[in-house]
């Protein structure tokens, strides 16, 4: 091998990324080969799934580029070398395969191919393929395995939570880049919608009273489609996701992957700093229960005053006595008096970015009323307020409630920022929670996703897998008595081919050699894997070939070119959501999407499968 | 705040823990503490959990040491603070709070208690308290929620599944280290047993015929005591179990905290070589299937030799010719060349440490006899053999049959090592399938087990909160409409009370000024934190007070003599096993452990409760 080491590029974000983070058997492997002289064969692999997660039809592939960092700067240092020669496995090794051959491993003879990064991904077709020497070629599998099973398991996850909660994917149009910062959708993009929201007291207090009512003796609104099959046409803001998962997450980079790939699945904005600093992502936050807890009597906020922002003059202002004013005003004497203390003290903190976690004591009869004291002080002051959070209850009953008595109030004083007041619900919300919120109705705008998005709890693993498939131009297979774990052998070239309506009919896998490759407009004959009879002809409008060139130690390492910003791929992901055969994005039994063989792949495959398999005697 | 640092401690394992993993909000607060001056108010917070993972009665605590690292080394970074004076939500904060304030901080003001690593704990006793100033308190809550939720999670997780495995948690004698290597159970510690393989040859043919035989049809073997409430008495060895989920885990480092925090929970080894490395772990793995699959025939392995260790020689002895010979003995013609080849390779390297996968081709038609095959040579040359390996099909009778063969070829070819081999099992194993197989029986003498470990599938996050329980001495509660949210206030004293058995009867929290305090022997009255009528009077044989004095900011920051070797908390898990109620290690329904107030917090809560909770009115 060359010890020239592939051209320089960013270490991996986490510093334990490193050759040494992989099972011991890749070793004890990699000495057998270069034992048996085998190493140096040059092996092609795959990188694949076999089941979409969480019963979906789709995956989204990430991670690329944290495995570009690591084979850019695979080497195995010093202190490695002597601790594998000083593992009781290995200590019987020859010294040339320490001094050698490991101590000069980099991935020069490397050359990986994979999806775009963001890419819609199906069962079967690889997200990466690696060829090179069989020696560092099964040297990489755990760490490649473990940089991109997560990534793109959470993506997917993120991606199906957003879909749940808007209906569809971004309203935004297309392009348009993410806000760098936390701000509510109010100010930003708000599309669709209009009816009672559009315009200030409209059509709001016309069916309630004054008062507490439940939220089913309102005026009646648009009545809200589910998202199966269409967008959802809420006459609200359609809700955003936040991802606040970081204190749940599986290790701290599990948080840190979390808010990264979430971002790609388009979710609006993290909580973890670090993240926002390291990937310049929005972030998202204001308080907690134990802000409000820790304040114990309105004296504490005796004096916390900001400036005014209207009415000609730029004074310092006290809160407080105005906040009593209004306490007396709407006749709210018996709300809690540390939390009206702590918004208070929030409000004089952020008095722009005042959004208050209402649910410390009581959430109607405390924190909603609170909330409002304050907010209507902020707004005589120029201030616009920006919402409430949920983070316990029923949060259909509450956000509608909520809404329903900012829209009283809006009517009541007469102001008009109580109909742009974001409410964000926090408490354990997954995609079948969003679904189901979506069937009760409910008035939230933003949700805060944290265990169930970080977790990927309802399927935690994606389960991708790196197999062999060739060895020196002979294809390898893998037999199993569960069919599904049978590979296809060989090296393919993957096809995504589309149909007239603008999105994907099917993807297709060729034998690297065939004579036939599909093209536009030519009728394909596309065949399942395993059986003969699933089979179509497929004409497609476009076919894209799946596979880029990404990573050639040979030739500088990391083709850069294909290295996408965050934002791009989130881009990418949306533009393709937006494209994709409807019925794939449903929540229950989604339509399937096909990965086929060619007829040759068909024929070759089966007749290799038959020619391993003993014949089994019974007697 | 002082700005000396708390003594030298190492750095956290990972990189990315830092003050700055952290929530937003909890930076938008320590604002609002500053600007309103309550940031130095001295707050109590408890980490603790509302309910035991799992469906279990119990759940371990662990990630102390790197919480310690964590807390010594809290220092934000000047990039850090130019990143937070940057971010839209702050940059209207004063220069103040940036330059005096959080540029200054660290934890020489915090003091940390906490259970010792490892302990057994309940739902709402703290794992850790943190008495703080209010600032600073709060900004450690995302991060060491972080850095205990998933560690505690997977050790239990782990525990659970080797008990499991076992029926009991360790055979071995107390106080034994566990091996730094892969040594098969054979070479070490095997306890109970005896029976069928106590004796070379004992029992075995007897009740089957040469040729392939269903299990059931051969002897009778003792029966299977399932593990509800006593250990199993197999007649085998008690399995051990390996972790193998690097691949699969949420991330580089949830793979690699898996690694650490199973060994707590009694693994006997991982795959993962960098936890190998930094934590001196045992370390297991041979081959995958990609090894099988890339030697295509037995002229690849031609000179393939072992140095003969037995008959007075030393000479290199090719493997191949003998292989042959056996092949021909036995009349396993058709076996998988690629594989048998694989096998001699493998052998030849390893000629020790012969464990091989056998299921790439067939299982019993091709890989198991390759094996054997491949054994007898080595065993000719003095070598011992290790065992198998199974990634597939049906473990329970493939194991037996695997067992049952191997005590044929005992007899057949007069050899005792087919009565010591491993046999291994690998595919998607959990807690689940664990007790299934018990129930079954099998011939399994190792799991390795991945997915269902690293990513803790059945309930992949613990839900550790951080909760203010007291400021500036005012015991702080938080309401909720949910009873198991509503907070204990004040401070507490946790006290475990042990009974006659020798095991723990209830775990108590007392206030911590409260004149009464329970003591051996003393009638002591334990109450339901909610429900009055639950209650019961303890007589303790012995009273342990469960928090110890681990952080101390101004006394040289972390407490060294409480800080336990992973050799140490796992000998300790162990002895908390061994002497748990055995009702509570059931896998359905366990026996609940309960925890308990005294009479006066109970008092205490319940009127503060009262005080705080608004009256509502219906109409």
């Amino acid at each position: 091998m060359s010890s020239a080491a592939p051209s320089s590029f960013p270490a991996p974000t986490n510093n334990l990324v490193s050759p040494l983070l992989t099972d011991l058997y890749q070793i004890t492997m990699a000495y057998a080969y270069w034992k048996t002289n085998q190493h140096r064969r040059i092996a092609h692999f795959e990188l694949f799934f076999r089941k979409n997660p969480f019963g979906g039809s789709y995956t989204l592939f990430a991670g690329l580029d944290e495995v570009l960092k690591f084979l850019a700067n695979f080497r195995f240092s010093d202190s490695d070398i002597d601790y594998l020669r000083n593992t009781p496995q290995l200590s019987h090794c020859e010294d040339a395969f320490f001094d050698d051959y490991l101590s000069n491993l980099d991935c020069s003879e490397v050359i990986v191919h994979s999806l775009k990064e963001g890419s819609m991904a199906f069962p079967r077709v690889p997200l990466i393929t690696v060829t090179a020497p069989l020696g560092i070629g099964n040297l990489i599998e755990t760490t490649l395995l473990t940089l991109v099973n997560y990534p793109s398991l959470v993506a997917t996850n993120a991606c199906r939570m957003v879909v749940a909660a808007r209906g569809q994917f971004w309203e935004e149009t297309a392009g348009a880049n993410p806000p760098r910062a936390y701000s509510p959708p109010s100010k930003l993009n708000r599309g669709g919608g209009g009816g009672m929201i559009g315009g200030r007291g409209g059509g709001t207090s016309s069916g309630g009273v004054l008062g507490d009512s439940l939220y089913f003796s309102k005026t009646p609104r648009k009545s809200i489609q589910l998202a199966e099959g269409g967008p959802l046409d809420f006459s609200r803001k359609k809700p955003r996701c936040v991802e606040f998962g970081l204190r749940r997450a599986q290790g701290p980079d599990g948080g840190f992957s979390a808010s990264k790939y979430s971002h790609i699945g388009g979710f609006h904005a993290t909580s973890n700093l670090l993240a926002g600093k390291i990937l310049n992502l929005p972030i998202a936050g204001t308080h907690a229960h134990s802000f409000v807890q820790s304040f114990t009597s309105l004296d504490s906020v005796v004096g916390a005053s900001v400036k005014r922002k209207k009415g000609g003059s730029d004074d310092m202002v006290e809160l407080l006595p105005m906040a009593l004013q209004y306490r007396q005003e709407t006749g709210w004497t018996d709300t809690n008096d540390g939390e009206l203390a702590a918004f208070i003290g929030y409000a004089s903190s952020f008095p722009d970015g005042f959004l208050c976690l209402i649910d410390t004591y009581d959430t109607l009869q405390s924190g909603l009323r609170n909330f409002i004291i304050v907010s209507l002080v902020l707004d005589d002051l120029g201030y616009t307020p920006r919402g409430i959070r949920l983070d316990s209850g029923d949060l259909s009953y509450l956000s509608l409630e909520c809404e329903f008595v900012f829209h009283q109030m809006a009517d009541r004083f007469d102001r008009s920022f109580f109909f742009d007041l974001d409410i964000v619900a926090s408490n354990d919300i997954n995609e079948s929670i969003l679904h189901s919120l979506n069937k009760q109705g409910h008035a939230i705008t933003m949700f805060g996703i944290g265990t169930n998005l970080v977790t990927c709890e309802s399927q935690p693993a994606l389960g991708c897998v790196y197999k062999l498939v060739e060895v020196d131009g002979k294809p390898r297979i893998k037999l199993s008595n569960d069919m599904e774990k049978v590979l296809i052998p060989g090296r393919k070239v993957a096809y995504r081919l589309f149909g007239e309506a603008g999105w994907p009919l099917i993807d297709l896998l060729v034998g690297v050699n065939e004579a036939d490759q599909p093209s536009v407009g030519e009728r394909t004959l596309c065949i399942h894997p395993f059986m003969e009879q699933k089979r179509v002809a497929v004409v497609p409008t476009r076919v894209v070939k799946l596979h880029r060139l990404v990573f050639d130690g040979k030739n500088g390492g990391v083709v850069l070119d294909k290295v996408s910003s965050l934002d791009d791929t989130r881009q990418f992901v949306k533009d393709q959501i937006n494209h994709t055969r409807p019925d794939m994005l449903r929540y229950v039994n989604p339509g399937e999407y096909k990965v086929s063989v060619s007829e040759q792949t068909f024929r070759f495959l089966h007749n290799l499968w038959q020619s391993e398999t003993p014949v089994r005697e019974l007697r």
